[in-house]
């Protein structure tokens, strides 16, 4: 198994420059490539379950280019999974969703796990999640830091005090032995948050969905796996009006 | 309470002619009116993720069109019930899938109940919803006729008979108590299958679910009961590139 | 399905004029008549399972009565549901319990969902009802007023603004996205609390168990669903003494 | 802890004769004294929910004299544990039913367990059982003899030869590893059950539910445990028209 | 069952003097003998799951010379349970472990049941025992005193006082109808327990797992019951370096 | 993340050359070194709870002097996963299990999943695994090839062939769409098991455990995660009659 395994991280919205090139370069390792792309069609960043939606088709597209293009696994780069259940029945590499990884590594690590997300509103998207895992029982608590995703970044040190103090509340309130960022857009802040609750007296882990599920799907490819194909059978050949999508039976064909 | 109920169902498929309109007609009841539409952009008929997923931004466009209108309650006319959760963010009047109303509906009726589907591979996405619902345990299994949706009229006798010896086999191997149809291209086959099932001394209930979620619409209407808002909130206001969303905002001003 | 669906509701208490006709009357619509009846031997009012259980004989009597009437639904006027599952062995027409089919109701409408009760002994009476029904990872809480059934109305102001507290503790400290009255005695304060809710910036579902039951009632009738015979069988013919109870054979033969 | 333990079985039915007194006396042990009583008004045996129900009322009051007399703890003779709930709350003693007791002891020791009841009717109440017990993922299956309780005597080498084909089928079928009567008509049939099956290399514990509900409810005695009163609470003081219940809180003054 | 029943307590720790004999001699009731028995190869104390791990071999040791002296059933004096599963392997009498049994017991009596126990690093055992008796619905909470196994003893008043806070944030704060102590070096504190409680007007359950455990290992002996051998095979022969355990073969071919 | 990722497989047994050390070494990839220990006190194999527990002493020895060594983290080979609990309180390095890293991934990959395991007396160790793992709702089936662990490479014809045919039953007869070797014993057999059950058209994954948890393990490593301390604390300070451990806060304090 020597050869290298080439991911690549789908981001599911059309907001340029969000995700910066570096930061998942930074993800590489010794046969690891990361490369990147993003759709065109859909929304700004994803706040919604209705955003969730109107971001899968595009989603899909990307992803069936990348495997037509040789790309070994893909990553969807928000913790809703957008797309993932669609896209893996349209292709045959792995297709990971930073949620749905991040709840199982979670509950790998440490007996109850609580995600840190960036609005209340998304709760329940959590909680259907740990449900569809088959890890409810896992989930202590969906905590919210209330700050939009794309003002995440207007002010750094607030948000990493919020996590800090939210951690530490799923520590100490809800029985949480791990965290799980619930928003792609907090990614690189975990040796940060892993730093602050040292500084408390608190040493547990803290998932970083992004990088885990590019490690994740170095393993699956590694192991040769990939999604079941009874759980995910290619979609029927029928005419699809409105949408430009990709001919899959063709592909499949090859 | 005096007043007329006008429940609007939307098919998610492009497929012309699939409902008759007169099919949906027969519904009307005292203070209930029925009217339909369906999309324009999506699949031609749905027995995929991937289809759902391509169904959801018209369906939800649809069901905006429809609250404007007036519309008190919407269905939307798939056991995948696509676009449901999105749907549910975008208005205010209720949106009833009719898989998650069928299921909740059969939990009332009896101790456990079978979904009778027409593919294999749409089992799981029955399983996931009952585990959405909150009602895993109640699912005693998800069988299939293994017959393609836009095929089921073909052969009308076949289907029937396919439906019996299933409902049979869910009473007897899987310990269902009732059933589900898990397609609503079966609408209509709910008295031909009851009456065959009691040729062979089985008395079950049979839930057709579009006509069971127009009458569960009529009754949340009377009831002044619509879904919750923390659970489905307004979505935020952002740019939807490459698609022509109607204002949500605006709407919800008025 | 023109005709018009006429649905009893049982009240399982002695005490004279505790449910005024005319509340029940104001849930009458077009298509839809109700009636009222109550128990002769049993409890003043219910607030114990040994209550609950001295209720279920002559329940049982008034809705074979309904039954052998022509009334074509019930509906048991109790959050315990007593009698329900007795009742639905004894009759072919719907039986409903506003506990079980306010639960599912509920489920439907929102993420999870909290009972507000009159007094905390009832607690568990209501984890049991939500296992039984399927749902208990749907409910978030139940909370009591601590006040008893027979008081609620005494001071209707404290009981509407104890309503009010602890609705909003369900949402903030419990993580309910909707409510159900623990006690049919709430009966008509739904809208009052929702009020009081909007005043505090909340916006839920408040489930108020009879006029929905009575509704989901005309939903089953007009879809032609009872409850399954294969979960509540006919009892077997036998002596029972000390009981004068009816002939549920000759009535079946019928 | 010198003292004998008096176990009082309450037979909920009003057929005489059925148990007969040497039976329930053959339990004694040292330390142990057993006694029977039987209720006067309700079933003659018990196949239903409306039986079940009917069997309450009097049971309660048999339970109240128990007590009264100074016996130690009560046993419910019927795998319905009717009245097990409101008899808990009308009595500070332990009352247990042999249900419940022999579900939690089967799931001490082994795997999973199946019930072997009487007729298929009663399959759910068993499911209803195992859930409110707690205990669902441990609940194998539910399997019938299909043979009336008053029958059970008439031919019993045909019961027995039925017990051991049902329960050869709950272990190679359902992945029984131990199984519980699910008639208390059954009781004496555990060690002919036993040698049927050992005589097909099949070595599991058969739980025989009366006996081994008096053998715990000593075990409760001698530790000092009874039902907890948060879960019971008694009853509040209120009329009773067309019962003549005992006064409970007379007697919870005493 | 005239006999006198002999039950076995095995405490799998090497500290000499930890728990007083007459404690234990204390138990014994007409018709039961009770016996201790320690390890000499194993931790001085449990409290972590290392601990536990060294504690099995030694413990299975002594309960197989048990059997072969005649005992009818072991007891394992900790609430990690450690080596239950292996030693029920080895042996045919009951070996019970005070966690498994005092879970079920709880069960049996209330609602839900808290778990108290000695250090916050032993809550993740609590909840998997409870997973494992298939009760983690019932669990309440786990609640720890903070003081280790060891110094339990060393100021009885502030053990006492301890127990009694918790366990009453335990029905407060959890919801919890009972509790069980978490470690059996709490053994002999249930009635201060409970006195300290009732003066708070609690009035619950408080099950103290050693004699719980001796008085349910009788129960089992008397109704013929011992752990399934489809659970807990017979080991098969095998060289085993390093350990000199018993030839459990030839004992089983006796 | 440059360096080289070191993982130490750790055989439980004691029987010499059970795997063969070029098998590990394949395993090998850019930027992972392989290294393999076994114990020398202990089983011989591992088929019962009893030789688990007596791998566990040794194992968790060979995991403390990995650590040492400066090897990044260790898989213990077995699907037992013995010591994995009590090895991650010892040391800091992740330690993976091949069972419970086998069950996540599985359940990454379908909707449900069937262990193929050696022999039938292995099937509650894989239900209990699941249970602990959080994951009971996707365990379709355990399955047993009925081969003691030594004898499978005696005739791997025969193993292989029975492999193709559980696995197969496991889809048709229980729903799994995902298959994970129940024994370690079967590396390397995963191959072998697609291509036969491609030849009879089931294309699903087949999860070899070490291999995967290697591939894991270096996920984690890569990721900079590890097991939560919560769960998994540090023991006390304690004597250890019988056993020579290293000293565990030496280490720790370095």
């Amino acid at each position: 198994m020597e050869r290298q395994v080439h991911v690549r991280v789908v981001s599911p919205i059309t907001t340029l420059g969000f995700r910066r090139k570096d930061t998942l370069k930074s993800l590489e390792a010794p046969g690891l490539t990361v490369s990147a792309t993003q759709i065109s069609r859909g929304p700004g960043s994803i706040e919604s379950e209705y955003e969730t939606a109107m971001a899968v088709p595009d989603t899909v597209v990307r992803i069936v280019e990348a495997e037509r293009e040789g790309v070994d696994a893909c990553i969807i780069d928000c913790m809703g999974d957008p797309g993932l259940r669609a896209a893996r029945e349209a292709v045959t590499i792995p297709v990971l969703g930073p949620c749905q990884t991040g709840l199982h590594v979670a509950a790998m690590l440490g007996q109850k796990f609580s995600v840190l997300t960036v609005l209340p509103r998304l709760i329940p998207q959590f909680e259907n999640a740990a449900a569809l895992a088959g890890l409810p029982s896992r989930l202590a608590s969906v905590r919210s830091l209330d700050i939009p995703v794309l003002s995440l970044e207007d002010d750094l040190a607030a948000t990493q005090s919020a996590l800090v103090d939210e951690a530490q509340r799923a520590v100490e309130q809800d029985g949480a032995h791990a965290v799980v960022f619930g928003c792609t857009g907090l990614m690189g802040c975990a040796a940060g948050l892993r730093a602050g609750l040292l500084a408390r007296g608190i040493d547990i882990p803290v998932i970083d969905p992004i990088p885990t599920a590019v490690n994740i799907a170095v393993a699956l490819v590694r192991s040769d796996l990939s999604h079941s194909t009874l759980t995910f059978p290619l979609p029927p050949v029928k005419p699809m009006p409105g949408y430009d999508m990709p001919d899959l039976h063709t592909k499949a064909a090859e």
